[in-house]
């Protein structure tokens, strides 16, 4: 060994590897692991989504065969069918996340460990046949300044930093495809969407407006719980007891 | 009775309240049970998230304790930490769909069962009332055209029918400000989310681009796995196995 700059460039590069192997890579590992069970609640959500926007879709289908909603009913099966959509595009971008993040996350875990002992293996022996090389040559007389040694030592210092690097750039990488690829959706949906919900409440109030209102009584007003957010009805005897809607 | 006419308005008038007892509240009852899936589901959704990106931020600090790949560690937290912004918004969608929609169809829906059914059962009543106050007149000479009945049993149709038609506006309501509320939140953060993962991507490149490339030589280039989709390596031994990266 050539003194202290050469044993700590030694030590900082087994430092690096041991890092990759015992702190990446089950990091990563680890990360596998919560991504499938990040993927299993989205797909659980979809399906009580599904189950939800379909219940919702037959509101409206009802509404459709009656006197008063038809409109409604049009109303409640688009809602459904938008968000269907939103759902589906949502799936879209988890079965990505599946297959470009956490399957190549486990694949490259998984091959990395091998890959990485063997790396620190082979640097381990050079650095021995190396050190004792340069003990040889010192031995026998031959001049030696160690600078060609520790210029070895900083090669392979430069390249296992890289091996560092390159991981954690991957993360980052995918990651912030992940998160372009919720935002293109949002920017792709967002604005259809408002649209179109906004269409839906003004299609909705004008047939509250439409209609004729029978005049309001005043004991209606006072006892109208008005659930609905509409005006207290007439006269009739139906609307005798006080009113939920 | 009088006649077709007003039997024919009298049954339909019997078959809306029937079918909001049967068809409507039913229906609201199940999609409130459905939609408390829903937001379980969301909310299992939300803890893997948190999860996730909570491990991912811990891989960002390690990097930040690197001599590689500080930046990259600064660009993992900034993603978890835009991740995890973005699920506690939708968080609050899911609340507000808690407490504006499913709340308020499980309280008129539990109200309105007795509602109607005191509602139809004080028509009924009425129209019997009115029936035989017009046996009664006849049967006493007293000339009726019977038009005074017919009104009425219009009257309370066109009120059963804007009591059908205010619950599906109120569902169709309800369901377009759900969609809006997810509108907006898309609109709201989707370009400022764009920008971002842009920046990373940026960011990141740049870590790839700035540092010096060793030359690759010829059997590292036909080895290169290259999975992290990286150049070929250098001379050093660590690279002596073929990468993976």
């Amino acid at each position: 060994m050539s003194g202290q700059n050469s044993d700590q460039l030694h030590r900082t590069t087994l430092a690096i590897y041991t890092s990759i192997m015992e702190q990446f890579n089950p990091g990563l590992q680890r990360l596998v692991t919560l991504g499938n069970n990040y993927i299993q609640a989205f797909q659980a959500l979809a399906v009580t989504s599904e189950a939800y926007f379909s219940a919702l879709s037959k509101m409206g289908e009802q509404a459709m065969q009656t006197m008063s909603s038809r409109l409604m009913g049009d109303v409640l099966i688009q809602i459904s069918d938008s968000q269907r959509r939103l759902t589906n595009e949502l799936e879209g971008v988890f079965r990505w996340f599946h297959s470009e993040v956490l399957r190549e996350m486990d694949d490259n875990v998984r091959l990395d460990k091998e890959y990485i002992l063997n790396s620190r293996r082979r640097y381990e022996t050079e650095v021995r046949n190396q050190a004792s090389a340069l003990e040889r040559q010192m031995r026998r007389g031959v001049p030696q300044d160690g600078s060609e040694y520790v210029h070895f030592l900083r090669e392979c210092q430069r390249e296992a930093l890289k091996e560092e690097e390159r991981r954690y750039r991957f993360l980052a990488e995918k990651h912030s495809s992940f998160t372009q690829s919720i935002a293109y959706l949002m920017n792709k949906t967002g604005g259809g969407l408002q649209n179109r919900a906004e269409g839906w409440k003004d299609l909705v109030n004008h047939t509250r407006e439409s209609r004729p209102r029978t005049p309001s009584r005043v004991e209606d007003s006072i006892l109208d719980v008005n659930r609905w957010a509409e005006q207290p009805l007439g006269t009739v005897p139906s609307r005798g007891v006080e009113s939920l809607f």
